[in-house]
């Protein structure tokens, strides 16, 4: 065997740069794998636009029959993102004894169980390095890497948008509004940027480390979800006089026989080394039973980042390829002492928190009396402002506290008069 | 293939790790890898001393013979370290047709050449992930998981007990000989330290870097090597107020058509995720043509953490053979860009001086003028004390200037009769 034929879906951005990684690194590759991995065909809806790299017009087309209908082509990389057709084409293309690369970490969230199931029914693999922080390569470290470890806890900075956000509000003290703005000047956010600061993204990243880490492939709607728009510069101010930097972590850790899983604003102490991990870039910290707590850092996005992943699974199908077979990549082996997943409510967590209320004698008395009957502890309370009978933020620290307990007490606290705005409550991590 | 034979040469703490890993994970890794790896036999030249592991007796063994001679091992895992008799060992398993796994980074530095040459020629593997950074990943992602790169530079903090001791340098303002003393009571030092403290050992590791960043074996002796041992306590602290951390850094980087190779004590700012690294720990900051610039983090050392490393080694070959033949892992190919070594009298850097001088008017422009007749210009000098006609610390920061000139200068500044020690450099780096 001295080529393999590749069929291309999705010629967008990552596309595009796998073609230009396969041009350029074409000598390279193969002196390192010792045979020629071949781009056959190319399909796009759109086949006219100019990319920043060319192709002979013959392998363009604008029907995946052509790709997945061609029994020369051994490997399919779906690009396209999105459910549908994704899906179809991969579900097509496992069934025609093809292997599949893909970055689609939406398709693989919610529709994982099912496509992952065809592929060992045929004995084919579905590779997907780039569908979490790009270039890093952090699917081959958890399945391949650490294959003897299991896992306590996977804590990921995930969505580069969103601490794109997050840094530039701590960096230079901007509101959320125009961090965005900037975010979307610089190319980091999509026009609907939903999906990146609701968390969605991040969610759906995280069922992947989830997968990998403890062998569950669990569903978007376990997941408890929290997006970064509610939080304001001055939070982000206040917990940096406390030491803390916010990030919208991904959380997945083990708790005796339950999986805590949730995305959301998280503080974290100034001095941990996810703390440092600043604008696109993303982290993953894992903790583990033999080789302890380690970080995986990089550029969580980027045409040529992401298509570096893509090359990599590529290879990796290459070299068992040419062994002469399709070498089975290793099973995902379900963590047993795992039986549930735990609920946002019955988690217990520090809390910092923002009460906007009217500043007059007895108003700390009140909240804390609320606070008190729930059990509640509070480890430090600051008002940040004196304005006699004026609206003034005063900001606590609790204790170790019940989520669901924290949730009854704000809501009579909130009903309080001298509260003039819903309080805010963001998580803290001992990570 | 139900089962695959491998023998154990270095029963110490990894070798019992990997013992253990093996026994307490039998039913995950047969679970993930689809066979049953069974340690065969196991040699040490002491076979009667408890580990925390227990193995049937008839499986130990004083004579590597028992090992190399066995035509049912497949797998041989060097743990024994040191050249000798270790290299013959692994000689004479290639001859036999068995693979390798080793952490021996010493053996490798040195005899990698002749190693390598033998088992490519045998096509057999020897595969060595424990040997730098123990448990982090590293070998893997650089040769697999971004095979379509080109590097830039690799920074390393790869010796866990000098940065444990300049990490207590910095975080509780101990001496050296106070941290080294600490190191040596929670066992993170040797009897003799000197390869860790004097850099040889970061030096190896790098060797194994450089190897598979840019696909070319050097010697020990291409490589400057400065320890740690000449940092005093007040130039961490002085390097603390001007924002920066002073590092064991293992640097190799491409400039033009040079490979700049050099392992010495190094200031790099206190917001540099590398600055962040402390204790024990070991990251690995590589810059990348396509992925960007990456970060690996974990702990440098640890029983468990490095025997990790070693099953994750062997379930790589078993894979292989699981396939029915020996599937060569990716060559190594040389960045043919890079034509020679650079020298370290011909490097320009910036540095932090510290001179040890009287406190009498003059002795900066002495200073000063010898510097700029070398062409070295002065970013900052601080006298950090007045003490009249006493001796003083003035500290300065120089511009990027080139090593040779700041030699020639410090060795006519160190003979001014108002200096009173010979000045102390410490290399800046912008990583």
């Amino acid at each position: 065997m001295r080529k393999i034929n590749v069929g291309l879906i999705g010629f967008g951005n990552v596309g595009s740069g796998v073609v230009r990684i396969l041009q350029e690194k074409k000598g390279l590759l193969k002196a390192k794998i010792g045979i020629e991995v071949n781009i056959k065909k190319i399909c796009d809806k759109d086949i006219i636009s100019k990319r920043n790299v060319s192709v002979d017009k013959d392998i363009l087309t604008k029907n995946a029959k052509d790709i997945l209908g061609d029994p020369q082509i051994d490997i399919v990389i779906e690009l396209i993102g999105g459910i549908h057709p994704a899906k179809e084409y991969i579900i097509e293309a496992l069934n025609r004894g093809k292997s599949i690369i893909t970055a689609n970490k939406a398709l693989l969230a919610q529709e994982g169980k099912e496509l992952f199931a065809i592929a060992k029914d045929r004995g084919k693999n579905i590779y997907f390095e780039a569908s979490v922080g790009a270039g890093i390569p952090i699917i081959k470290s958890l399945r391949e890497g650490l294959v003897a470890n299991r896992f306590n806890g996977v804590y990921g900075i995930i969505n580069g948008t969103s601490n794109f956000i997050l840094s530039q509000m701590s960096d230079n003290n901007c509101t959320f509004a125009d961090a965005l703005r900037q975010a979307r000047l610089k190319g980091f956010a999509e026009k609907d940027p939903t999906l990146d600061i609701g968390g969605i993204d991040s969610a759906h990243k995280l069922i992947l480390l989830v997968y990998l880490c403890f062998g569950k492939l669990i569903e978007v709607d376990d997941i408890f979800i929290e997006g970064i728009p509610r939080i304001a510069l001055s939070d982000v101010n206040y917990a940096k006089e406390l030491g803390l930097e916010i990030k919208l972590l991904a959380i997945a850790k083990k708790q005796k026989d339950e999986l805590d899983v949730r995305v959301h604003p998280t503080l974290i102490p100034k001095n941990h080394l996810l703390a440092s991990v600043g604008g696109i870039f993303n982290a993953i910290y894992i903790s583990t039973d033999l080789a302890g707590n380690l970080l995986f850092y990089g550029p969580g996005a980027g045409q040529l980042s992401a298509a570096s992943a893509v090359v990599s699974d590529l290879v990796d199908l290459v070299r068992d390829m040419k062994a002469g077979l399709f070498r089975s990549s290793l099973n995902v082996v379900p963590d047993k002492s795992i039986s549930k997943l735990k609920k946002i409510d019955e988690i217990e967590s520090r809390y910092y928190i923002r009460f906007m209320a009217v500043d007059k004698p007895g108003v700390l008395a009140k909240i804390s009396g609320i606070l008190a009957k729930f059990g509640i502890s509070i480890a430090s309370v600051t008002q940040k402002e004196r304005r006699r009978a004026q609206v003034v933020p005063i900001v606590m620290i609790l204790h170790e506290s019940k989520e669901k307990s924290l949730r009854q007490a704000l809501s009579l606290i909130n009903r309080l008069d001298i509260i003039k705005e819903n309080a805010v409550a963001i998580r803290m991590e001992e990570v």
